[in-house]
């Protein structure tokens, strides 16, 4: 890993000159994108995906320097040992290979003497034949009746992936599965889910790789109590995703049965283990849950192996890198302009901001300049009647704009205004970088735009199972990218332990005040004890 | 409506010392907290309601200025201005009376010569009839079944703030209606919602106050068509939500019948108008859409008359104005600890940047400094499990953390660690705003939290119907009085014009494209001609 202060390299320095040219009026996006050939220098294509980011505030000087600043901080090389099961994760001596739970035996991934990809494919084996049990009505609930109802118990990285997977490619959900997801601790989540649900047909899969985190374990604990007040046998509604040896990996008694994770797949990137496996092979049917891990490989080889200039994760992690502390925007926007991926910007907000919302470099020593932007979007159309405003005449922000070529219901063609609702939804997606861009002179300054607002346009060809891999590896792909070249790890999470640790205080706090109703001011203070009093006496 | 440049008057310069004051170490959040009475000088109670700021990065000098600063804008009056229907929407020359919608008679504000609290109040009767004849069976559609699916489509501020309130309400729902929104132009999404509902007993309701809103009237279009498809009589299957004479005002052909919206409510702040008294009325039943807008007129009443230093939305405007032109954040993270909020974020997310996110006052004047900030959420304790690692250790912003003190299902009451589901949820939700003011000193560097991040606690009793409503209100009156300090019109929107001025001509150009196959670059350069290639030859 680069030890260096990256702000000492000289092409730093060439960049930060770069951008104070940008400050000049030539410079504007409304020139840049009217240069000769601007699309075809600035974008690139791999089979079903397409990256445009001819309405950035880049030229080939700037991303020439980019190349440059990667390649002096090893960033590909570091990539390819993080594929290779080196221990990237520096912090907790882990490797990260959440690419080899896109790889098939005869290959093979090594840390130390285990074979990651034969561990991952012996698991998907069996979510494989789990699922097709299930659907066959081979396994069934303690009264008899087939499952329908799939309720997901996570948080975070157990649920964030698997939810934009499963909205990405509902329209192709014929397994007549219901699938919940129930993240949060807040009994209101539990009662809204319980009034959905047929017990008696349900499959409840709890996600945790330690099986302690707090709210999975208490979601779980009042799922089982649930189910016993309905007078099911709730040892044969329940199924884990767990660590080998976890105390929620205990297939013989209390449970149908348990799948194994791995240390060396963390939460934000485990949809394609069985963290993502098992319930999106239970919606989906399992073939449809491969195609997607085949989608993903794919974009995992491309970003290995293409040329830094050809290399579409790594031009995003580029852009990322100049946006942020060359042009210091401080945000994010992603846009899909497609329903399906809805939960795309939440997916892209815990990956991103969790793995690079960081102060410290690998080697412990501060940041001398800002590594994760805030992450946040909404589908198009529905942004630009709700955000775009300040879009547009506010606060500047790039975007991430995605388009779909092909929708995923295709026999509704009724015509508005000449056009189908597709091509309208189309005719915006295309304006709109273009609006951001140009801006445009009015006399009346309520209506002046001032343009020069960046964002690149991503592609796919459709939302096949394999193009929504794509568009999830190419993501994955970009932020440990950017990670690598500030040399932070992308992997570990430290900044959510003191919360954690607090709310663990105030809950022992809570146990004795029911039991002793003492004055809790003294441990932790007024504010607190505040609370706790205006709490516990509702 | 003040003239003078804000950042002139003598008080600004008085909180740009403070803020400089606020960088050294003696006015880090940790040292603050521990102020005698902090708690007691920095929050405020109304009943139901209680506003914590005690973990704002103020004191009580910085409060004094922009208090003082509020005062030289003369924001409360304008506020008054407002809620008495003078035309504060200048640049329309209209009135902004979302308040006057949770007046009744015998109360009047007169525009002009019209009484906006009759004319709404006629509207209310209105639906308050048709949902009683809707539940009672008296109006069913046209093969005589009851209706039970109700689609709204409506985009923007015609179904946001609808969906937050009928997301926040859920556990009430009983009127056995399901209610679906189609905002997005997305085929797909209009795909999804036909699988789900049953056409005959769908009841869909269109939303538009000029009716020539492009992706509602190509969602209507293509519901019209569907209906008619599946062998229905539409005209009994649709009302609309319109302007009185506007091209869906038709209650006497092709619709069941047309509720009036009037132009002194914009479309982000018109849930209390017919808006979100149609839907709402009919998926929770009119008595508890009143008492909605009684909670919301409570907090109406308490913004237009306390005391500036009493002034729950006023607080919050000024600190929002502290944070981002003193302190200079540029984001709001909005974290409701419930889930039936969760719908919140996205509403005021549109509310706040397509109000504030502006860069001229209303006098045509360029802002000196800038208006809205970005505003993105997720309840807690989902968003410790995904963005909080940033919040604690990378880019600080300010949060808006909200808990509710009774939860809507609370007849479970399993214990996990000794604590019920609420009580986990809430130790998280007290020991949150600790962890980022108080932050943590650690030799491991990667286990070192700075603290001193800003946040507020605001306080609901329940999830009753009055406290959305109150909830509402806050937010509502919060982001027009931040307009007010800074001078800017909260209440137009020209920012998303040159997008759909764009958009209609590449629609034209898709139609032409269609009928004669011609050569589109030379309209709209080679950029828009590749991705117009690209989607009409797919």
């Amino acid at each position: 890993m680069p030890d260096s202060d990256i702000t000492r390299l000289a092409v730093w320095d060439k960049l930060k000159k770069k951008a104070e040219e940008f400050e000049k009026p030539h410079k504007h996006l409304k020139h840049l994108i009217d240069e000769k050939d601007r699309l075809k220098r600035f974008s690139k294509s791999l089979p079903g995906v397409f990256l445009d980011y001819s309405r950035q505030r880049v030229d080939g000087e700037v991303m020439g320097y980019l190349f440059e600043l990667a390649k002096s901080r090893g960033v590909l090389d570091r990539f390819r040992q993080m594929t290779d099961g080196k221990k990237v994760n520096g912090t907790e001596n882990r490797a990260a290979l959440h690419t080899a739970a896109r790889r098939f035996p005869p290959e093979t991934v090594y840390i130390d003497d285990r074979d990651a990809v034969k561990e991952l494919h012996t698991v998907r084996e069996q979510f494989q034949r789990f699922s097709r049990q299930v659907h066959d009505g081979e396994i069934r609930g303690s009264t008899g009746k087939t499952f329908r109802d799939v309720v997901v118990i996570g948080i975070g990285g157990s649920y964030l992936g698997t939810e934009f997977v499963s909205c990405a490619l509902e329209p192709f959900a014929d397994r007549r599965m219901h699938l919940y997801f129930l993240a949060n601790v807040d009994i209101d989540d539990f009662g809204t889910i319980a009034e959905r649900i047929d017990p008696e047909r349900t499959l409840w899969i709890v996600i945790s790789k330690s099986y302690t985190t707090t709210e999975t374990l208490a979601n779980a604990n009042q799922a089982y109590a649930f189910m016993e007040e309905k007078g099911l046998e709730p040892s044969r509604h329940f199924v884990t995703v767990t660590s080998r040896g976890s105390p929620g990996d205990d297939p013989e008694s209390h449970i149908i049965r348990s799948f194994h994770m791995f240390d060396y797949i963390g939460g934000r990137y485990s949809v394609s283990s069985a963290v993502g496996g098992v319930p999106l092979s239970l919606y989906l049917g399992y073939d449809r849950f491969e195609r997607f891990l085949k989608g993903a490989r794919e974009m995992d080889i491309h970003a290995e192996n293409a040329a830094p200039e050809k290399n579409l994760p790594l031009i995003g992690a580029l852009i990322g890198i100049w946006n942020n502390n060359f042009l210091h925007y401080s945000n994010l926007g992603i846009i899909p302009y497609s329903s399906p991926l809805r939960k795309l910007p939440a997916h892209i907000q815990q990956l991103y901001m969790e793995s690079n919302g960081k102060s410290v470099d690998e080697n412990g020593n501060e940041l001398p300049v800002s590594s994760g932007v805030i992450v946040f979007g909404e589908p198009g159309t529905n942004a630009q009647h709700s955000f775009f405003q300040l879009a547009h005449q506010g606060r500047p922000f790039p975007v991430d704009f995605i388009g779909v070529l092909k929708p995923s219901y295709d026999q509704y063609k009724n015509r508005s205004k000449g056009v189908t609702n597709h091509q309208e939804l189309w005719a915006n997606l295309i304006s709109q970088p273009m609006a951001l861009a140009q801006g445009k002179e009015d006399e009346n300054p309520a209506k002046r735009f001032e343009g020069n607002r960046p964002s690149t346009t991503l592609v796919l060809d459709d939302l096949s199972a394999e193009s929504v891999g794509r568009l999830l590896s190419y993501y994955e792909a970009r932020t440990v990218l950017e990670a690598f070249v500030w040399g932070i790890n992308p992997f570990d999470q430290f900044g959510v332990e003191l919360g954690k640790k607090l709310a663990s205080d105030v809950r022992k706090t809570m146990v004795s005040y029911g039991e002793e109703k003492k004055d809790t001011g003294a441990l932790h203070g007024p504010i607190v004890s505040f609370y706790l009093d205006r709490l516990l006496s509702t």
